[in-house]
């Protein structure tokens, strides 16, 4: 991607903006919206005009900068911008964590409201952007590793959106894809189309299709079939959390694809950096799963396609326990959840 | 569902037209179409506009006796029909079997051109709908049976539909449910919308309603997720072709929720006639599976949702192997595939 698709970017000094790529609109537009309140920002998280766990870090950071005000940021406003960002979705942890940093800038013993404050804060927003961009490319080296024995043209299926897309950088669950790529490893790519909102089908697929990499779409309930074919020799996913027993919430779906991986003797890995375990959750079973609007499932395609009034569950994450997860690749290393 | 809405029925006599409830514009709209001649009748089957293997059975023999010209049908056409209208969908076994009933008709030794031949058309497709409706009713008395000892609130998981739209009478999975409504149990019912087509959606949330029957629309990437939580006792699904060892097929997306009904220990019925097993064909790997157009999974409803020029795989069907159905009920009883 060039400087106009980055999928997030902060434009100007400590008075400047955020600028997120729609992604709400892609494939089919490629555009940026801006971002110049701390609203804005949170509709922005919330509607899923920037989504994926790291990217959402990230953009809550450079949200907290929105408070500045004429070059100069508020200790009381960058709190309360901290607090508010924190309630825009409720399950990715690196969101938590980037205004956690973002917080602990302005509350530093030396830290008091001014020019200063609003250049520190800036900075450590763009130090948890940079630190992203590294942290996939270590992924992506950590994982092209793991799978470098398989032969040229290996089969790789991913759910959702866990690419460039997704983060400051070139992707989690993606990163070891493009890393192989590099390899000259010509992977091949089954990319489920991930209802209710097909980040597979409208982000994933472009991602892949932009860089030139092999793919073919399939809806999620094709992916059991493609697996029996023998089409598939490692899976890669990203993580919104992951708890101390590496226990994983990730895309609404990426469950069933790791049960149907371990009855088809697939390993399934999860790509996320560190900042996506929260080691104040012993399990999955306290990772809080958000719900969202019926109208995702019922209406998603620009039509209604359910009867009216019916009911619908619509959680938009699930937890893939850690024993079916072969490994949990992090910028610092590769672990196996036990 | 009343005489207007009914999946299909035939109106007048020899030279009468079929009558098809347009399964593409459920649930928005409830419109029937007229099929006057063959072609008509093979483009619905084709179009989906009727769909179901029993149905497509149903149809398709009346759709032989659109061959009927001036009250007398002649043995070359009716041959010829019987022929063409085996061409309009290849996996659904019940279509191929429903026509060479037919073409027996007109082939018996006794057998002429002419009026009597016409009636005796007719007669034998109004026969196959006849059985067809109580082949209906005991699967359904078959399969309540089965799982009588459940509680009242019995969780039931259901993919594609499998109801009345999908038969000539009452349904095949779907029968059951309907059964276990009439015994008092108050079935609730997961309907899995069933990508790319919705079936699950628009057709057997649909139905449920009509019926007043607890039902919840997930997206199929949900099953998992709904299956561990603890809210699925029971899984009924239809089939479109059996293999003589018990292998099934059904819609793309059956075979996974099999998959994942073994892992949490959840018994899978497969409800079909006797008319959908092929004993010609002594395993599963032998069915063919029919791969339909991209476009059913990138604009599938009025809107596209993935990158322009993108490749996609879109089998419309998946065969569960039999060591993962827990019994296939048909209206002669059940049995244990082996």
């Amino acid at each position: 991607m060039n400087e106009t698709t980055a999928t997030l970017r902060w434009e100007g000094g400590v008075d400047g903006h955020l600028m997120l790529l729609d992604q709400t609109r892609l494939p089919l537009d490629v555009v940026e919206v801006p971002c110049r309140t701390v609203e804005e920002a949170w509709d922005a998280i919330k509607r899923l005009v920037v989504r994926g766990a790291p990217a959402i870090g990230v953009a809550a950071a450079y949200g907290v900068c929105l408070s500045i005000k004429n070059g100069e940021a508020a200790v009381y406003d960058v709190v309360e911008a901290c607090r508010y960002l924190a309630t825009s979705r409720p399950t990715a942890v690196n969101l938590f964590w980037a205004l956690s940093r973002m917080r602990r800038v302005a509350e530093a013993p030396t830290a008091t409201s001014g020019p200063a404050l609003a250049e520190a804060l800036l900075a450590e927003a763009r130090a948890i952007h940079d630190e992203d961009r590294e942290m996939c490319a270590a992924m992506g080296r950590h994982g092209a590793d793991l799978v470098a024995d398989l032969p040229e043209g290996v089969g790789i299926l991913t759910h959702c959106n866990a690419g460039a897309l997704a983060t400051g950088g070139d992707g989690s669950g993606l990163s070891p894809v493009f890393e192989l790529a590099r390899r000259g490893k010509r992977p091949r790519v089954w990319v489920d189309e991930t209802r209710p909102l097909l980040q597979g089908a409208r982000l994933t697929a472009w991602e892949l299709m932009q860089r030139g990499i092999d793919c073919t779409l399939i809806c999620d309930s094709m992916a059991a079939h493609v697996m029996r074919a023998g089409k598939v020799q490692a899976i890669f996913v990203g993580a919104d959390r992951i708890a101390a027993n590496g226990d994983a919430a990730n895309k609404i779906g990426t469950y069933g694809v790791a049960v149907l991986a371990e009855a088809h003797g697939i390993p399934l890995y999860v790509v996320a950096p560190t900042s996506t375990i929260d080691m104040t959750l012993a399990t999955g079973a306290e990772i809080p799963i958000e719900e969202r609007a019926a109208e995702e499932v019922t209406e998603g395609f620009g039509r209604r396609t359910a009867p009216a009034g019916v009911r619908v569950y619509n959680p938009a994450f699930d937890v893939t326990p850690y024993r079916l997860i072969k490994a949990i690749i992090t910028e610092r290393g590769v672990f196996k959840p036990k």
